[in-house]
């Protein structure tokens, strides 16, 4: 009956460093490459975009430990720790023997982790003297966590939110303006590149890709602007860290050790958040665990996606990334997962995957909110569209231990929690919802089309 | 630098116990009557409507402390204990020597406070054999937390949510759905009492107290069906004074103590919840903490009302309770703090305000709302529209401590969070809200109409 339910970090216990992969990887990273003369690009290249500590941390791949300066710890005591939970009552609902706990950073005022990145990011831009700062968001929740982070340092800061997600989740829109943000659907007419968009396709509901070119753009061409992102980019994925690393301390706390980590998978920076302080032991302490990140079935980059070089963006503003790709000109259905309707993984995850240390699992929209009702309804928290998608695969991992009698530990990270996200609960409720189809011949045919380029 | 933020209790150092302050209070609350006989009801008159041990700690006078049941405990260790943050942010835009503290209620999945007698309430409900429970809600944080709650203890839940924020809040309804509740707007046409009150005024944007009378009669017409109530009655703010015991242990951490215990006030929940374990200490160990409940200046039952019998609903179904009221026939304007808009205070509340041993303050919805903003672009939270009006009367004593110099201890309750409310802060960005008058010559007639019922 007084089973330990949530495991809790005071604020002096809250690390003080963040975990770089990239220095203990087997093969590092492909470097980005310029696209017209193919060459890496270092760190001055990337840092007329983005703030220069930020690309500093961005190529590094010798330092393990990178200090959070103080500056932004004192900001991450807003919040932090989160607090590490054993989900009993879904495990009860699952009768499974499988012992499952999850890092819950809904508890984030900001409603996800994105805000461990933003400040960090608004930080150095400050420091560095900027004074406005631009980016796209997908869902949402890294445009809400950036413009409060903007405002706590001063910044100005405008938001291109892919326009699907705005009309399905009109509250994170007024979150950002609450917080002081300009707040701009995309494809937008306010850039060239959103002018080319729509004017190709002018029904275009938008992505990821299309508004990451217009941040993109309005950052080079305004003095004193950068550009931010959050995800897709080692530096955020290093920021985010902070999450594995106080999972680490609390699975500690409860006296285990995970078997599986799960995460959802947009472009990999909560995956990469909770994953990359407990892979460090499988690559340095010769442990076993198993990492999954689960990414929509109709955006099945990590599972049917090509290794290669190919640009963060609908409009090839950005440097060539190495990374699993269904092709930049890639438009992902309306799933309610926003933030997961993006083309590419992260650079560092795709090396990873490539080297055969995670695997991804796509899971149809349907059975992520089914999965997400059930969390709701057991553990009282209803989680993001995204959140769903690792719940849903835990819930298999789960059932398979049902099948086994394995009692394995299995962690997850429920990146953000589904309070804004209520229409698309009410779609799934009303029987609205549907599952969408990628063909294998869809994808190839787009991935065509980039060789063409 | 590094000044501590937050304080935190283990799961371990919850507590256990409950505070009775009808206890230690000098004058009793005069009990509950019945309308026709006019005299005091019992447990058993009550039971009949409420979950009978919820009946025997409302009338309870003698026990000090009531014992949470353990099964209670185990489900507040979904969310609790909650954390008390030093407003340091808050302090410093103000430019006061004032310590503001808060304890935030909104990390709860929930969002509010509500849940903390929720839970109890389905408990007690479950354990005598009820199938079925149901309420009104007016903000739906209690609506919310009922619908959670019943899910989790297996009962059926029917909720009637005030028409005027199910307009203003759709997504609370969405959540009590995604729990399994039925939601219906009120006043509605499924009960004798909606149907009255619409025939008087078709156009009527509902009130808690008509929430209340459709909620009792279907629970009095119903087999096996208990009402619940989130606020007003004496049990509900003994489960919430889980909030203030938890905050008295973590002031005792950060090495404070308040002069000054604020909270917004509707029925007296939260109110009740933060103020009444510290005041124990005023009335028992001669402590000199000053008590404020921050009520719509729309409302002004604390500051402007009459202590009188009156009824708890529209309709004249429940008993009559000893309260400051501004008639039970109040229509309260179409402020966005939705939980504010009830015409009377609870029996304890209103006792101890007579008795004077705390004070009201009324305070007009955009000074709640343009206190909300800052403590949004501080504090990082934004606040339910509820809980600015804590934060407003926060805000006033903080500045009068900047005029005298006083570092004055603040501790506020911040009820809930306002990611729900997200329309309401578009609105006042947009400058669409206003503040409204009640003269009192409007009062005065209002209360008039009473003494010839």
């Amino acid at each position: 009956m007084s089973k330990q339910k949530k495991f809790i970090l005071q604020e002096s216990e809250i690390p003080t460093q963040w975990y770089n992969i990239q220095a203990d990887m087997p093969t590092k990273p492909m470097p980005p490459i310029h696209p017209a003369t193919k060459q890496p690009l270092g760190v001055d290249d990337l840092a007329h975009i983005f703030p220069r500590e930020c690309c500093v941390q961005e190529l590094d791949t010798e330092h393990r430990w990178i200090d959070i300066p103080e500056e932004v710890l004192e900001k991450y005591k807003f919040y932090r720790s989160t607090p590490l939970v054993r989900a009993y009552a879904l495990e009860e609902a699952l009768g499974t023997p499988a012992h499952i706990y999850f890092k819950n950073e809904s508890t984030n005022p900001l409603g996800s982790h994105k805000i461990n990145s933003a400040i960090p990011q608004c930080y150095y831009a400050k420091q560095e003297g900027t004074t406005n700062v631009t980016t796209e968001t997908g869902a949402g929740q890294w445009g809400a966590a950036l413009s409060y982070a903007a405002k706590i340092y001063g910044l100005d800061c405008a938001v291109y939110q892919v326009k699907i997600t705005m009309q399905q989740k009109p509250y994170r829109s007024s979150i950002m303006r609450t917080f002081g943000a300009v707040v701009e659907g995309s494809p937008s007419m306010s850039t060239r590149a959103g002018k080319d968009i729509l004017t190709k396709d002018p029904t275009h509901s938008g992505s990821l890709g299309t508004a990451i070119s217009e941040a993109v753009e309005l950052a080079t061409t305004t003095p004193n602007c950068k550009y931010t992102l959050g995800s897709v980019l080692n530096h955020v994925g290093l920021h985010q860290t902070i999450i594995g690393l106080e999972a680490e301390k609390q699975m500690e706390m409860a006296g285990e050790y995970p078997d599986i980590v799960i995460a959802c998978f947009g472009g990999g920076s909560n995956f990469g958040g909770i994953a990359f302080p407990f892979m460090r032991h499988n690559l340095c302490d010769g442990k076993k665990t198993e990492f999954i990140a689960a990414e929509p079935d109709s955006c099945p980059k990590l599972t049917r996606g090509q290794f290669r070089y190919d640009f963060g963006d609908e409009a090839g503003y950005t440097p060539l990334l190495p990374m699993f790709t269904l092709g930049h000109n890639f438009k992902p259905s309306n799933i309610h997962a926003g933030g997961l309707r993006y083309h590419g993984a992260g650079m560092i995850v795709s090396q990873l995957l490539k080297d055969g240390l995670m695997r991804g699992v796509d899971i149809p929209q349907l059975e992520t909110f089914e999965a997400g009702m059930l969390f709701a309804r057991t553990e009282g928290i209803i989680p993001a569209p995204e959140s769903c998608h690792a719940i849903a695969a835990t819930i298999r991992e789960a059932k398979k231990c049902k099948e086994t009698g394995e009692e394995k530990v299995i962690l997850f990270n429920l990146s953000g929690h589904g309070l804004i996200d209520m229409p698309s609960y009410d779609s799934f409720i009303k029987g609205d919802l549907q599952n969408y189809t990628v063909t294998d011949e869809m994808i190839a045919a787009n991935l065509a089309e980039l060789d063409k380029q």
